[in-house]
């Protein structure tokens, strides 16, 4: 292994950590269309356990490593704790307008 | 919205979840082969700051939101740390070979 296959193994990783970022903000979009098509819906209630079950259980099925299901589990919940934030957030702002 | 559009969302969120999932498990394997190639390359060390740093750096520059910088970093701090252990369990894989 030379280094110049070191470097290219370190460009592929920048580049996925790129399109990680990507879907991740994508991700972050969704959420708040998603509120607010609730909060329009009548349903106030941003967290939603049993929708939160339901997503961790579609990936653990859909998760074929290298990763360890527990390890998943993990960063995504870090990921839709993320999410919620940013609806409170917006939310918080709209009250100062 | 309808109650329509809103399963609607909710299936593009898991479709999101799912590509994300896909990306930090290609993501785990590069980790892996860089470790690899590390070792190959005399270097053995895991942790490098400076190559975390930079990686950080690019994340922030090409962050459009809508999640701030410091959320970002945050995830991807947590996800780099999935990867430092995934190296070294595969590391005591080996010992115990």
């Amino acid at each position: 292994m030379s280094n110049q296959q070191l470097d290219q193994l370190r460009e592929e990783l920048d580049q996925i950590n790129l399109e990680i970022l990507k879907l991740i903000n994508k991700r972050g979009e969704l959420v708040k269309e998603t509120a607010y098509a609730k909060e329009n819906h009548g349903a106030d209630k941003k967290y939603d356990p049993v929708r939160e079950r339901d997503m961790l259980e579609r990936i653990k099925k859909n998760n074929n490593g290298p990763f360890q299901d527990a390890t998943i589990i993990h960063l995504f919940k870090e990921i839709f704790k993320a999410g919620l934030e940013l609806q409170e957030k917006d939310h918080s702002k709209e009250l100062l307008v």
